[in-house]
């Protein structure tokens, strides 16, 4: 390994400079008119890969913007690691925000500034640097290395399922690894293991078949707008528990290792108070916000809107009112499953005088890490060389559908392994990549090879 | 009286002629281009009266519509009845759905349709023509008459109050007629001696800084759709009865009288819930529904909105959410006491996470008639015997500014004695007056000059 990381260190600069290269190409998947873009973005990496001794590369079409692929299959007996990631990028409005233009990537600050420098080409160039640096040292990665990078990722990964169906043999591995997230803190090295689902519905509370003079006729019907307040009110207990029948039928408990992982993160509450312009953390009773954002069920209103919501006084009683309702879900909470126990309740719920009915709207299922697989400890053991930190498993509160669809198609542990600070702005104006994270991604990305290609051998090749 | 009700047989088309000269006349207050309209249609008033023997007629200038003013002062010893009526009339929309041009009025099926024929022009010529009639047959009223026709009841009465302050010696009178309400049943006589006042909030919650997501940070922080909602259902308790502290402090019982009175009206129920379109009749415990949307007071929700509202599934905790709150009132609750209470209340009942605030938007005094004044049986005797029938007492659930307007400026009695119906679409296309109601009114107005001018003679002149 010394000759690796020997040239990882060499090439650090050169490494940015291509980096640079590649973000210049506006690939952003969400407008039409960047689709040439995007597949010129495709084939830039595919052209760079080429140069990196790959047994095979291909751009594969699909429905939408094509996909790259590559693999090197060079080490016999030796298990097969497939790593995702996608070319492609997000919007860059409002343009006038960013302090350099998104698409001339500039460094200051030891950071690259630009749209897609995290999220998530520097991401993939971290494995594409670290095979080079395998190529160029040792003539090849020490395990069977395939890399999917698609261009759907900011799009919803719509094709992407199909894709893997359509190359089920070719995508076939023993692990897989995706860098695509944030890590916990600055220079915390953060496996993740845990994602929430979503079940989101829409509620309408119909009572009058019109607007009426709240004058001559309140106090003689029931008020959609008040009887739709009651509703939601009920779907909290005191204790700020979910009160849907059987919502928590599914709900796997947190067990005692997972409270005291989390409970032993640096979790400043305080600035991540502060980060949100919220008065207070609130929410369920007994569980620390950690594990409340993290790994509990939940139940908000994303929206609301009935009646007159003009300047002034409009004295009626609406006709309609309806609110967006949405659960997000933990293992092993299913979400049709949590989408019909809601409907229901709702129409049960239902105070006299008014109409209820409630449309389904989207469902995702919550992902959770089978991190009593060996590959897990292999993977934070590879991750804190890189670093020289310890290395933490942490959740994200949000859904991330691809990686349920290809923890789903490959039936695999999943590593999530991402470079990226909670701060980077991947979605917003500025978006920046620590230099330091990129050049110790590429060296953790190394070492995960490394310490794959020597998994079952006794101890590892941890010391 | 014999020759009076003659002359009104006698004249009973002519009347109708000349009260569509007036209609023609397109005095809507609210369009400023209209305003021309609205001064032509005050002149052609005035030179109508001109010819009734008024002793003085005057156009009084405001700041924006004209009013009419005009008195027959002919009656030494006898009361003075101040007669009120508006000539402005409601816009037009939606032009297309009227069968018959609104300015060009046209009689189908014993009524007369067209803008104003009822609201309030028909209203104001019940007055006119009851007084020729005792003009042509007897030389004058048999009282001191006074009538004030404003121009901008439709654009909420805005400048009727400076004009009473301007002119309280020359609408000195002993009592006050207006004539611009509907009966509560086809050919009812109904004098209306109640009307719920108005307080008015928006009531705003404030939780994170800006719309956080969902998935990361839900089960965190309180979601102020969630917090507003958990507020508006603890407003009503299990009985429907509003909650907010100290509400019912000066709510006035209903007397066994007042509530024997409304339970003897042919009050409908099922037809009014029909109209509605609602599914259900809902209110306060312990209350029939015209108790309820007459007499007593409610909190109603006319408009709530907050995050998002779109098509489809957006994950937000949302920033910010806000309800419109109503209060109808009954005597003696005060608006701006009540207003206070509410926005203590909603402050108190906040849960932790969010901030609330409260803005007062609007309030109205509730009104009801000293009916044990003796000139309110004299009302009812005259309405009864034009009409035929026992005349009712009714309520109005919303609130009629200029009534408390005239009521307070004046302080004497004031009687809501109106000809419409209750489905004559006033403010809507195809506004009409039943011809039959216009020839009985004028009948009426005429009977209580006559009933009022014998007040205090013993037995009044009933039989």
């Amino acid at each position: 390994m010394k000759s690796v990381l020997d040239y990882i260190d060499a090439n650090r600069d050169r490494f940015v400079d291509e980096l640079v290269e590649w973000v210049r190409i506006p690939s952003v998947s969400s407008e039409p008119a960047r689709a040439p873009d995007v597949r010129a973005n495709a084939d830039h990496l595919a052209a760079h890969l080429r140069g990196l001794g790959a047994g095979r590369i291909e751009v594969w079409p699909t429905a939408g913007h094509p996909a790259v692929f590559a693999e090197w299959l060079r080490a016999p007996g030796k298990p097969t690691l497939l790593v995702y990631g996608h070319h492609d990028v997000q919007p860059v409005d409002p343009l006038g925000e960013w302090i350099t233009p998104p698409f001339e990537p500039a460094v200051r600050e030891g950071r690259l500034w630009g749209r897609g420098v995290v999220d998530d080409k520097g991401q993939v160039y971290v494995h594409a640097k670290a095979v080079e640096a395998f190529v160029r040292t040792a003539g090849a990665p020490p395990i069977n290395l395939k890399l999917l990078v698609e261009g759907e990722e900011e799009v919803g990964s719509v094709n992407l399922d199909a894709l893997m169906r359509e190359h089920t043999a070719d995508l076939a591995a023993d692990f897989v690894c995706v860098s695509d997230t944030a890590m916990f803190g600055r220079g915390i090295p953060s496996l993740c293991v845990g994602l929430r689902g979503l079940a989101y519905v829409e509620v309408f509370v119909d009572g009058p078949a019109f607007d009426l003079h709240s004058g001559s006729f309140g106090g003689g019907v029931a008020n959609p707008v008040n009887a739709l307040a009651k509703m939601i009110a009920s779907l909290h207990d005191a204790d700020g528990r979910v009160t849907v029948t059987g919502f928590y039928d599914d709900v796997r408990p947190l067990t005692a290792t997972e409270r005291a992982e989390i409970a032993s993160l640096p979790f400043d509450e305080k600035a991540w108070l502060a980060s949100t312009g919220a008065p207070a953390t609130v929410g369920e009773k007994g569980y620390s916000t950690l594990e409340r954002i993290w790994a509990r069920p939940t139940l908000d209103c994303c929206g609301i809107g009935g009646g007159f919501q003009g300047e002034g006084a409009k004295t009626i009683i609406p006709a309609r009112v309806s609110a967006k309702v949405s659960c997000r879900l933990v293992p092993d909470q299913d979400p049709d499953d949590v989408m019909r126990k809601l409907g229901e309740h709702l129409r049960r719920i239902a105070p006299p005088g008014v109409r209820v009915r409630v449309e389904t709207l989207h469902g995702a299922r919550p992902y959770l890490a089978p991190t009593d697989h060996p590959v897990y400890e292999v993977a934070k053991r590879a991750f804190s060389k890189a670093f020289g930190k310890p290395t933490v498993f942490m959740r994200e509160g949000g859904s991330i559908p691809f990686v349920r669809t290809i923890a789903d198609a490959t039936g695999k542990p999943c590593l999530l392994m991402g470079f990226g600070q909670p701060d980077e702005n991947a979605h917003a104006p500025n978006e920046w990549l620590d230099l330091s994270n990129y050049h110790l991604g590429i060296k953790s990305a190394a070492h995960l090879y490394d310490e794959i290609a020597h998994m079952g051998e006794s101890g590892g090749k941890s010391g």
